[in-house]
Order: structure tokens, then C-alpha cells, then sequence
């Protein structure tokens, strides 16, 4: 703000008195409608309204024409590489297709979703893309109402409830954590443990049910301890390591790349190494230009085909609002590198 | 959105009709302002706003009351794990101040600061914290008359001109990279290398004159393959590895830490370990739950601080946009640690 001539807006009746014409003709010219107004006023119009540093009102827009161009993007944990990955992909796809974006930070709190959504569809933007806090499957109902009253499209990435009828783009979570145990058991290990987060129907639970389903079809035990609970977060992960260490497991699954990252710090700090101490498979894929010894083996979710396809499911929506919901169930890919050791098969 | 019964936002006409009372009455009860309504009559309107699912048109509201309890960060690189930190941090404050942070992300240009800025103060956020691009150095005037042509208050954050006359929280710079090649040079290295961003009058340029400083004062030579230009990011970092494996320096100052993390894995893909074959200082101290065998001595920049701060002047300016800018530049920190080794001190 430059001092006191700035303290009122230039508005449409300012630059109309200037040029000598009506506010409406002003406006038709500012907002480029077809009118019948000679080029030479237009060029004046135009002129004036630059000299005065005049800003189309689009909030005093958006209420007409119910288009703001902007997307919001409802994010758990702007600290989270995977989600930063993310977040930005979405926003240059969504400037691609002439949007801007931008990111509220709820730190997995089920309030701040709340109050988030409602803000934001107050605010006048025009869609929403929903990756839910964690601690919103808890609240399935809630949660749920919530998101069906808002008034403009909204697309579920990432995260959602099996069972919620909407516009939906995500993994296939116990198809990756299935894919990752069946990985371990396959290279001889049949002591392995889990860490994860107990979202009682989200992806960390669903990731687990696929480690589960991997052990049980293999006939190996699932031990107590072989089952840790974390929360997705750099610390509990690090936390782990005590357990782990004292289960007498071979390898361990960990159902994401912060939990993983924390856990491997812990390991360093006790003098043990990936993978002759211990076998290791992620989940994320978000963390190879972090690591350097350790190459992990991991289940990666490709972030350019996510934020792709929630962006032109996205797109759709604003283009009808009341087009039936999809579904989209994307293969998660398990790349494997060298933070898994091959035990002495006893199948073998 | 629930089907078609919510094309249609409910209106105050539709509650006070249903209710019975005049729109100006349920609109004072929905605002919560004092009234001379019957608490029955108060408590029936809530009711019903309640149950017809009711959301306050805070872009109505904004343009009345001109208040959106929203502010804005610009942010240029969400991927930065020093600007990750940074907006979790200012998000956090902003909230316990009463208000919403919507984040959104410059990829460093200059035509999205320009842009971004005029479509958040035509959105009507109350405030804008603005990190802005590197490449808006280069633009000085241009940024310069975009920034003060803003409507609402702003804060200069991280980053800003010497001269502008402007509210502004950052780190003296020069001073950072002074005192990590001091150290350096303390401990016996007269060969130092630094990879800096050359931002013409940025932050990493005034980092690298803190190098040359340091320097010049200790009589040390800068030879011309000592100075090596990156751009902030993980692969200038990178790629700078066999220049300064060339170059025969002993130790190196890494004006951020996105470009160390590149430079530390080209390093590690060469078999060259840190400290023994090169001492390395960094920059931001963002790092230390990503790094396990290298203890990286770097200058840190207190992310709780310069949020704290920024907020701070934010609330000053709400409460009074035309009180006089404040400049706060804060002193980094220089943290030791393990990624220097000790050389022979020819002066001892």
C-alpha cells in the first residue's frame, strides 16, 4: 500500500466520471463484453483504469458470475513429502487448465477439515480437492455430512471411505501392502513385522490388511508384536525401533515413507544397518534423493498420475456439476532396490 | 453436494420466511449482533439456518465488512523443506491469532508472483505474507510497484530488497555466510569453495559476499573455480560435485540445504565421504531428520522465530495498515558439528 491516496479502491463510478461515460459502458469495456462503444472510448477507459490502479472486485465478480478460477486443495501435512510432491503437481496441472490453486494445512485434525470445507466454500472458490485428515475416519458420518453439503465439486484424492459415494481418486492400499509382504516372504524372510497407522479404515489400516493378507496366505504367524502402531509421523516411527529390535523379526513393512525415514535414523543411532541387520520395504517412494546408502525397496505411488486424474475429474465437475461420481482405483507399483536381503529359503 | 435440492444455496429470505420474522431480524440473530429478539425467536432461527443447512456467504460478508479472517503466504517452492517448515509454523501462529493461512506456490517466477499477488488481493484476504520469487530480484522496480499497489497490508518474509521500504522479518544473510567461512577458515581450511544461488541482490548472493568477506579478511584467494553457481535446488547441487572434486578445495559453504542434500548424494555416488575427504558447511538447518552418518555444521534459521515475528506484524498492521513498516532482520545461527575436519593450522 503506497500511503493514503490508496486507502479507497478505484471503482467503476470513479473511472466512469473520468472518462465521461456510464458505468455500465465502463463496464461492459473492463470486463471485454461485446458493446457498441467506439475504440477510441474503449482505449480511454482502459487507459484510466490503469493510470488508477484499478482491480476487478472478484470476490464483487465471483458473486455474479460464480467463478473465482480458483481451487483449493485441503491438505493433512504440508511437511509430508509425499503431499508436497503432490501438492505441487496438482497445482501446475490445475494452472494448465487455467486455475490457480491453493493449499489449507488441517495437521490431520478432524476440526480443522471441518471448519476448512466450510470456509472455503464460503470463500467462493470453485471446486475443492479433499485429502482428508486421518482422524476423520473416525468420524465417518460427520465427516460425510459435511462433505456433501458443500455447495461446489470437490474430489476425494488420495484418501476417502470405502463406502462414500463421490468423485474419487486413489491407490489401491491393500493391494500394496499385500504386494510388499508377499515380496518379503517370497526372498525367505517369515518373521516380519508392520508398522503402521491404526486410521481405522483408511490407508494405513488398509496397507496392514494387505500385510495380513500376504502372512495369512502364506501360513506364517502374526505374532503381537509383530504389529506396531504408529501415526504416520517422523517420530513414531524412530520409536519403533526398540520393538522391532526386541521381536526378533527378519524384515518389517512400514506403511509409510516419514515412519520409515524416522525409523531408519533410530536404527543408525543403535549401530544397526539396512538390510544386513535388518530387511526393509516402504511405502511412498518419496524418499530416494534423501537416502544414500540405503536404496529402498518401496511401493511408490505415482504422484503425476494422481494429481492427472484428479485434476480432469476435477475439470468434469466444473464442467457439470451433476455428473455421476467416479471412482478411480489406481495400482500402486512396488519398486524394489536393495534394502532387502534374501534369507536362506527353508521352502528352497 | 447432495443431489439437486442444493443447486440452490438457502438463503436469509428462505429462513426468515419459513420463520415467520423480517430477513433484517434473522440476519442480526445469524450475525450474532445485538437485538431485541425473543431468545425463543433467536433460538428457532438458529434452527432452522441449522437444519437447512445454512453457510454464511463470507464473500457477501467480506464485501461489507471487509474482513475475510484469511491471510495468504506466497510461497516460493513448497518442496523447500526450510519453506514447508515456514508455512506449518506461520499457519499455526496465524491460527492462534484467529486466522485462516491459505498457502500458495510461486515455482520461483516472477509472472506468478505477479499474478498470485493481484488474484489474493482481488480475493479479498485480509493479509498477505509474501515470500517472494528469486527471480522477482531481477524486477526490482516492476515487484516493487506491484507490492506497494496492493489494497491490503503484506509482510516482506525470508526474503526482500535492502531498500525497500516495506514491513519485512528476515535473516541478515551476509552475516551467515561470514561466520560459516570463519569457521572454516578457524579450523585451518584455506581452500574453500561456495555454491550459491547468484540472485543478484538476494539472499544467496548476500551469502556468498558473507563468503568472500570472511575471505578477504583472513588474506585467502578466491580462485575462479571456487565459485560455483546452483539455483536453490537438490540437482544444481548435484551437479556441482566433480567441479569442486577438481577444484582441490578442502571444504566447501552450500548457500541451502535443498542444494547440499544433492550435493551430498552426488558425493556419496563419487565414494567420497564427509567430513574426511571434504568439510562442508550448510545453510537453513533443515535437515538433521533426514541426514544419519553426516552431521552437518550449518547456519540455522530459526523457523519458530521468523514466524512469530512475521505474524506479529501482521497483527500490528491489521489493527493499524498505516502505522510506519517495520524492519526486523534477525541474527542466523551458526551450528557446529560433524561435517568439519579439523586441518593442519599452518598459523599454529
Amino acid at each position: 500500500m503506497r500511503g493514503s491516496k490508496d486507502i479507497k479502491k478505484v471503482t467503476l463510478k470513479d473511472i466512469a466520471k473520468e472518462a465521461g461515460i456510464s458505468v455500465g459502458a465502463v463496464s461492459l469495456i473492463l470486463n471485454n463484453k461485446p458493446c457498441r462503444i467506439s475504440e477510441e472510448n474503449k482505449e480511454m477507459v482502459k487507459k484510466i483504469a490503469k493510470e488508477k490502479n484499478y482491480v476487478v472486485n472478484q470476490m464483487a465478480r465471483a458473486l455474479v458470475t460464480k467463478k473465482s478460477h480458483t481451487l483449493a486443495l485441503l491438505l493433512p501435512d504440508i511437511q509430508n513429502t509425499f503431499f508436497s510432491a503432490l501438492a505441487k503437481q496438482l497445482e501446475e496441472d490445475c494452472r494448465e487448465n487455467g486455475y490457480y490453486l491453493m493449499f489449507v494445512n488441517t495437521n490431520d485434525s478432524f476440526e480443522n477439515d471441518k471448519k476448512l470445507l466450510m470456509s472455503l466454500d464460503a470463500r467462493g472458490v470453485d471446486g475443492i480437492f479433499i485429502i482428508q485428515s486421518n482422524e476423520s475416519y473416525y468420524y465417518y458420518q460427520q465427516f460425510k455430512n459435511q462433505v456433501e453439503d458443500l455447495h461446489i465439486p470437490y474430489v476425494m484424492v488420495d484418501r476417502s471411505f470405502d463406502n462414500m459415494e463421490c468423485s474419487q481418486v486413489r491407490f489401491d492400499n491393500q493391494k500394496g501392502g499385500y504386494e510388499a509382504t508377499k515380496y518379503l516372504i517370497e526372498e525367505g524372510h517369515q518373521k516380519i513385522a508392520c508398522i503402521y497407522m491404526d486410521d481405522y479404515c483408511g490407508n494405513g489400516t488398509h496397507r496392514m490388511k494387505g500385510y495380513q493378507q500376504a502372512m495369512t496366505e502364506a501360513n506364517l504367524p502374526i505374532e503381537e508384536n509383530y504389529l506396531i502402531v504408529g501415526d504416520n509421523r517422523y517420530q513414531s516411527g524412530y520409536n519403533a525401533v526398540q520393538s522391532i529390535l526386541e521381536s526378533g523379526v527378519t524384515a518389517v513393512m512400514i506403511c509409510n515413507d516419514m515412519m520409515t525415514l524416522g525409523f531408519l535414523k533410530g536404527l543408525y543411532e543403535c549401530g544397526k544397518k539396512v538390510p544386513k541387520d535388518i530387511s526393509v520395504v516402504s511405502y511412498d517412494d518419496s524418499l530416494s534423493d534423501y537416502l544414500f546408502e540405503i536404496e529402498l525397496t518401496t511401493v511408490a505411488q505415482n504422484v503425476e498420475i494422481l494429481a492427472r486424474e484428479s485434476t480432469e475429474m476435477m475439470m468434469e465437475l466444473l464442467a457439470d456439476p451433476w455428473s455421476k461420481p467416479k471412482k478411480l482405483i489406481l495400482d500402486p507399483k512396488l519398486i524394489i532396490r536393495n534394502s532387502v536381503i534374501r534369507k536362506r529359503d527353508k521352502r528352497g
